[in-house]
């Protein structure tokens, strides 16, 4: 598909901060839980993953919408949705955490953010969580409150964010750490801000919950970013690829396992976490998943998007069966090769296998698995 | 906003017939259920209200997106989850039904489609009915699968469209009654085909069950169409609003109740019918609701799209209160006026009464409310 346009109605929401974005040129936008998300600037992809891996960017990611868990059951339910153990969570943590359903499969991969011992928001990927957790707690008859907030997240990704976040919200920013929280003082209120994003480079989540400041918001970090060389972006897909960032719908569905989406460490299995979905997931952990989520490199010229899977062939192989199916592909000017992120079934997600992509332009083109995230020498099994 | 580009990738999902909808030159998308929905094309909105009004159109609606319910329990879960009776539904019918949660809040508002007594489609509008669907019967323990099936909508849509179906069908098809469904032979494979549609101008959805039919069905209603001047089309925003046609996430959302949105007809609060949110609702249906969907008219020039919610005020109160709010509109060929859906207060919802409307450019339009559907003499109250 060509770049076509999209068509604006209130049912694909606008942020607080869509009048800025459009003020300093944005071109392309995606859908994410309803809400856009800008995608195309004027800097090319290439150019804006320079940009974000030197200096600093504000990323307008309102589309990440926040379920809001509330009440007596608030906590008990937050534990049932996910593997993750939140047992020993502290209030101000931010965690990453898979949602499961009964089977185990995918539902979405939140942060959830602790703000009290029962109250926790979840900042989701693009599903409709609430309305899962709606059906859980009136299903089970739960003592919990579930809205969607008022609340608007802008990301400063980069290496340059903790000193732009210094200038406007003081030097108390520097201090908090990784996935933690705090409260800190913009305009007289008190905001959310977490160390957190959706990049490796650095930097912070702002949950604004007070929508009418969105535009003073972003104009105050614009303007004191103007020294520290800032610039609009947005979740860049190749540093996403490279750093081995997941996107639910891309890289996994509800298709999918977390354990296939190589999400091991979260999730729980020794029947201490009371969580849907365990029995399932315990049953796939005894046999090992089928498939893992893995980094692919390989040759050029440079590769379309990728719109549907592309089937990944083994190298030499007599059988015309896929190993496997690309679900995200961009040039990389770091490997000066295509990445990928791909899911590789059993037997065949070694890094180092080799193997053949068809990249739906009618290239058959030669890869190689690699780990995630990518390493500087991932690149070199496929030069041999 | 002013049509930005549509950023693709796996997660916005294509259908079956988007090379087919491409080769015929769409220009602009939507997303629906995280899917496409071809909206731009070489005829103007206006030239495209003419054609659908007077031929016939196939539309990708495969954004329509089923959420199965299977097993001993699919009926109990059905009704669980709308206030409409499915009691004395039939093998074969559709059925209109708002979906509401605990508090009588819209969640979505499918067409369900009864495949047999244990056998449900719900064909859905903007939300992830599948998570609701999925929460309550796990909290519930009910003895129900929950899929959404591989199975991709087309709309043949205008008054030839029972032509151009029995061309391609048989002549069996024009037997079919208005929301009601049969299985008909597509080379050699049954396909479910409806009397039903997103427009007011007569037609038939076909559910096509096996995706790699899709260029093949498209092709075959488009070369039979060709006598009857068939068009790549798609829901018509002005047909739709003076039609009354509502759009969940536009008119409606988890903020309105089915008695806002004038479903009151749709919904059994006699205590008849076990469904979730009674009590909720049978509580609002007792003092009357808040507020009702209404049609306005005001004047020219063309209005622009409405992405915000646009502030309805009385003529001549001494009070700045907004009494409601535009949510779709859009200029009217046949009323050589604007068109809108609006939520109106209640107090003001009477047809006749006269309104400013604050259409986001800047204007303050004289306009008055109007019943829906729209009828010829809809405007009177306004000219007078």
């Amino acid at each position: 598909m060509s770049a076509p346009k999209l068509n604006v109605s209130r049912r694909i929401r606008a942020t607080p901060y869509t009048p800025c974005v459009e003020a300093l040129g944005v071109s392309g936008y995606t859908v994410v839980n309803h809400t856009v998300l800008p995608k195309g600037f004027e800097k090319t992809v290439e150019e804006d993953y320079w940009h974000l891996k030197e200096h600093v960017q504000l990323w307008d990611v309102g589309c990440q919408r926040q379920v809001e868990l509330r009440g007596r059951d608030a906590a008990k339910l937050a534990q049932l949705m996910t593997p993750r153990s939140l047992s020993n969570a502290a209030v101000g943590q931010c965690l990453y955490a898979p949602l499961v359903d009964d089977k185990g499969a995918m539902l979405n991969d939140p942060i959830i953010l602790k703000l009290s011992d029962d109250h926790f928001w979840l900042s989701i990927a693009d599903s409709d969580v609430l309305l899962w957790a709606k059906g859980l707690a009136v299903g089970m008859g739960l003592d919990v409150s579930i809205i969607e907030p008022d609340v608007w997240p802008l990301a400063v990704q980069g290496p340059k964010a903790d000193d732009l976040m210094a200038k406007v919200f003081g030097k108390t920013v520097r201090g908090i750490r990784f996935f933690r929280f705090a409260w800190l003082d913009f305009c007289g209120h008190q905001l959310l801000v977490a160390r957190s994003g959706y990049s490796k480079q650095g930097g912070f989540e702002i949950y604004l919950d007070k929508p009418d400041l969105g535009v003073q918001l972003w104009s105050a970090l614009w303007e004191a970013g103007i020294e520290f060389n800032v610039s609009l972006g947005s979740p860049n897909l190749i540093e996403r690829v490279e750093g081995g960032l997941l996107s639910y719908g891309n890289e996994m569905t509800v298709e999918n396992n977390p354990l296939e989406c190589g999400l091991d460490q979260y999730c729980t299995l020794d029947g201490s976490v009371d969580f849907i979905g365990y029995k399932a997931l315990r049953a796939i952990a005894k046999i090992g998943p089928e498939r893992r989520i893995r980094g692919i490199i390989f040759d050029g010229p440079s590769c379309p998007p990728c719109q549907y899977p592309w089937p990944i062939r083994k190298e030499g192989a007599q059988s015309t069966e896929a190993i496997g199916k690309v679900t995200t592909a961009i040039w990389s000017p770091r490997f000066e090769n295509n990445v990928a992120l791909a899911m590789i079934e059993k037997g065949n997600w070694s890094a180092g296998t080799k193997v053949l992509v068809e990249s739906g332009d009618g290239f058959v083109r030669n890869g190689v698995v690699t780990e995630l995230p990518m390493l500087n020498n991932s690149l070199e099994v496929l030069q041999r």
